[in-house]
């Protein structure tokens, strides 16, 4: 062993041991007389002391060419400091040098090993070994760790099995992109890498097991939108003879497990919302609601005047910003200027003041009296002091213009606290969505969610009103975790199919062996997966993934640290029997 | 939920209870006017009753059309069994049918769901999802995640954090072959798939990480022997700051723990013993010592006689099989020939009977006394009633063949008993290992193993006889994990990368990123990795990995289940920019 203690573990009760120590050089001091070093390792800072009169002449003047990053290891005896440091948990004592090896010298590193770093992302990502060794990105994956640690203490006392499913598995064209892996024992022939682990962990409920889980790396090929990667990393879970109550009951209790194990804090039985109440109210389906701004629809009170743009519109629609009627001209200009990006779209924005006097003042007094507006004020719930800020225009574009504007004003009015935790379930969510570009239906969730019973009868004549036992769990504005009751019955499944497009051969090629598996005795089933990236940035009180993952890909897809992917041998290729073709 | 009880719960406590039931129809006995079903579900077998008398009658009729493996739920009262069968947890009681709601039919399935199956490999390979419903295979998995759980809870009480590496990484041309991925947004440029996590847990060491682990799927493209599988899952950890003495002592703990938690069985430290010991006393460097029959080494006191084929050979050498005196000259023949098969390769065997009252027989008493054999029987540890077998040739050839030997008759003897555990620590294995073929010394374990020291004196001149600080444990015969102190100073890989036929820039092109790291900082460090497969199979008392794996491939590295690799899109090889070179 090359230490008898860690960096973070002496204080007050050690004084006078005689230890040894390993670590960095954090930094140095050198004050002539006296040198100074703070030792770091995962654990800690310990600082140590090199002192003219105490310390061996050649161990002090070996300390004098310590360079940052440098790996020491010492021996020497726990003093009391002088100058004691509270806010560190070692700052009581300090080591009083009497041997030091240097275990390996250090180049200086391409930027500080810091908090607060000075180095930007891409060389941060070159260098990822020197950034895991500062505290917020050691932090992050030791929190991870926690995190899936936790998630599989509670999954496994339930009862619940980890199963590791394959990772070569065969392509389907449905969905997503695959990455595909060239076979070369079987030429000409690919397996693919899963997107999920879905048909198989059916097949585990067909099989039995009951209650099954994983943490699996999953992998999509597609193109990467920011705080995307191709390879990403899902809590899987399924259960048999449930209904969705019962999943949400158990993944609602997985999670208030979590946030109180992990953040301390109590959250009560999780609101739940239909996905038509979520598309109406917040115009998202992954609505965050550590803040109010609810949606008021205006159509009522809004149209039917002289104001052309409104009655014009298939929905007028506001929200009330809190404790805004303050906002400047300029402000609101701002505000204004922000929703007609073309990021947003929006034409243009009405705004009303809801002054202190129980007044209104507006963008279109011309067009709308006190008692108009008060009403307006009403629809959206706007108290003395708020500002409502106006939408119209075509139903679905504006409500996601107004969830856009919701968003910004909540992060520019600071509601968006990463500690407040808002969790909540939307349900029914629909069973397909058209897709303009193919012109057909595709699944919303995927093709194994089964739809409602009761709504089986639109399936032929208005597929899209059909609603699925499809569920999403949201926190705080993101979708961390969604699943479905599944089909069971090998007729549904395969009128599903169809439905989808998929010709009788295709669906047999592609998802045979999961249709004959039904006939063996499937039972009612069903799951979620969550995604874990994300969920432990958001319990990390983080927006962004990247640093919770040790060796993360940027957005081309490469690794900057080992400069993957890269060619291959020519006799590789051959061996797998196929070439390039650019 | 569609059942208040398991069908392993319920016991006589539970009598008049009124519960609700699901799982499939293992079997159904038809007497008439009585119908006992045992329902199945992953917890255990409930016995169902349905009675002429007390059932209403459209149930009773329902009950008679129930085939083996529907899915059905059931409600009822819990009632005393006439007959008790005190084999099951549930042998009690029996469940009166009041309701009975089939939740989904089956066709007969192509293998019986029994224990004992009569399906064979192929046929169980198709339908996994059916045989995992067989307790041999189910309890297999759920003792695999036992496994899993206990080796995270142990090493993370221990601060070890799981980190997750990538698996879209790059090729290097060392070792097996690697799986590889086009990458479509990276034109005519590759992923790989790891072969292990090597580089990214040294980099996690040079990060700062401390103690990190990760159970991780491994990918290796190797022609399949028996028994292995294309992905397979190790438990890979590491550790800064450390020695091979500290290694061995964590993950003995570990294996001691697992052990203990698994199969109540306490082990003393284990014993250590070196690569070179290993070779000469069992002729292998997995050693099974379940069982003693040591080697002895025969030249100083059967060469200079007359025997010819012993005086010409390099190594003369013997083990004593105990007991074994008794064989017939059948017995004897019939092992004779089995040395004798390709597979083994010996020309031919020696055997010295010792007798119950002290006297020797052997088939070269023509040219050995009896005060001769006394000092074969000395060298091998032989006792009367014992069997000496000998064979000579070249040293290694020859203790191959009696390590094969004594395997075999290990077996046929019944000592290699599956509950008895005998863990030991190979160490001291050489550095490097001379290849025939491409006429260079290969890394025994890999590039990055660390040499001793004290043993660096012979790396120009002897590089064979250069051993590394590398170790294997070896359990009953299986070497289930294997590690190294790692290089962690430039000079020194940049060393071995030379000496192992790389060139400059082969190096700094595959491995530079790590030469790199090791500039900025790196400490000594080192670490092992566990077979996940092997170790499950071993501690479940099984030979073979195949049944501890939920989905496996077969020989040809085929998932026969879902009919993977397969033939993909020609829109999807252009998007990947290949074309198959058949």
């Amino acid at each position: 062993m090359y230490r008898s203690h860690n960096n973070g573990e002496l204080n007050a009760t050690h004084i006078n041991k005689e230890v040894t120590l390993a670590g960095w050089v954090q930094k140095s001091r050198d004050k002539g007389f006296m040198i100074w070093v703070d030792l770091r390792d995962r654990y800690g800072i310990t600082q140590l002391i090199f002192d003219e009169q105490r310390t061996d002449k050649a161990v002090f003047e070996k300390a004098k060419s310590l360079g940052r990053e440098f790996v020491i290891q010492v021996k020497g005896t726990v003093i009391e400091r002088e100058s004691k440091n509270a806010t560190m948990a070692t700052g009581d004592v300090e080591i009083l040098v009497s041997e030091l090896n240097i275990l390996n010298s250090a180049i200086t590193p391409p930027f500080t090993i810091e908090d607060e770093t000075d180095g930007g992302e891409d060389i941060r990502m070159k260098y990822r070994y020197l950034d895991i060794r500062r505290n917020p990105v050691k932090n992050s994956l030791l929190f991870r760790h926690k995190v899936a640690m936790e998630v599989r203490k509670y999954l496994s006392d339930l009862d619940f099995c980890e199963v590791e499913t394959p990772y070569l598995i065969k392509s389907t064209p449905e969905g997503a992109r695959d990455f595909v892996v060239p076979s070369r024992m079987n030429e000409g022939q690919f397996y693919a890498l899963p997107q999920s682990p879905q048909t198989f962990k059916q097949l585990l409920m067909v099989g039995g097991m009951d209650k099954y889980f994983q943490i699996v790396k999953c992998f999509r090929d597609e193109d990467l939108r920011a705080d995307r990667q191709p390879e990403f990393t899902q809590i899987d879970c399924e259960m048999a003879f449930v209904e969705q109550e019962d999943i949400l009951n158990v993944f609602e209790g997985l999670t208030r497990h979590l946030l109180k194990e992990l953040k301390g804090i109590e959250v009560d039985k999780f609101p739940r919302i239909t996905y038509d109440y979520a598309m109406k109210t917040y115009g998202n389906d992954k609505p965050d609601i550590r803040f109010d701004m609810k949606f008021g629809e205006l159509n009522s009170v809004a149209q039917h005047k002289d104001f052309g743009v409104f009655n014009s519109a298939e929905l007028v629609v506001g929200i009330a910003a809190p404790n805004c009627a303050s906002f400047t001209r300029k402000e609101i200009d701002a505000l204004i200027d922000w929703v007609k990006r073309p990021q947003v779209g929006a034409s243009g924005m009405v705004y009303v003041k809801c002054e202190e006097d129980g007044t209104f003042k507006s963008s279109v007094d011309k067009f709308y009296d006190q008692g108009d507006l008060k009403k307006w004020a009403e629809a959206t719930n706007a108290k003395a002091g708020d500002m409502i800020f106006v939408l119209s225009g075509p139903a679905d574009k504006t409500r996601g213009q107004l969830s856009a504007l919701r968003m910004e004003l909540a992060t520019r009015l600071g509601l968006r606290n990463p500690e407040v935790f808002a969790p909540l379930w939307v349900v029914d969510f629909p069973l397909l969505e058209f897709d303009e570009e193919s012109g057909r239906y595709h699944a919303m969730h995927h093709p194994f969610t089964s739809p409602k019973p009761e709504d089986m009868k639109l399936i032929e004549t208005e597929p899209g009103k059909v609603r699925a036992n499809a569920y999403d769990m949201v926190l705080n504005g993101n979708e961390i975790g969604g699943g479905s009751i599944r089909i069971h019955d090998k007729d549904l499944q395969s009128r599903m199919f169809s439905l989808l497009g998929f010709t009788p051969e295709q669906a047999e090629e592609q998802f045979g062996f999961l249709m004959n598996a039904f006939q063996f005795g499937a039972p009612p089933h069903g799951g979620l997966a969550f995604g874990l990236d994300r969920l432990v940035a958001i319990l990390g009180g983080q927006e962004t993934i990247r640093d919770f993952i040790a060796f993360p890909k940027n957005n081309s897809g490469r690794d900057v640290m080992i400069d993957a992917p890269a060619a291959i041998d020519d006799t590789q290729l051959k061996e797998l029997c196929i070439k390039l073709d650019l």
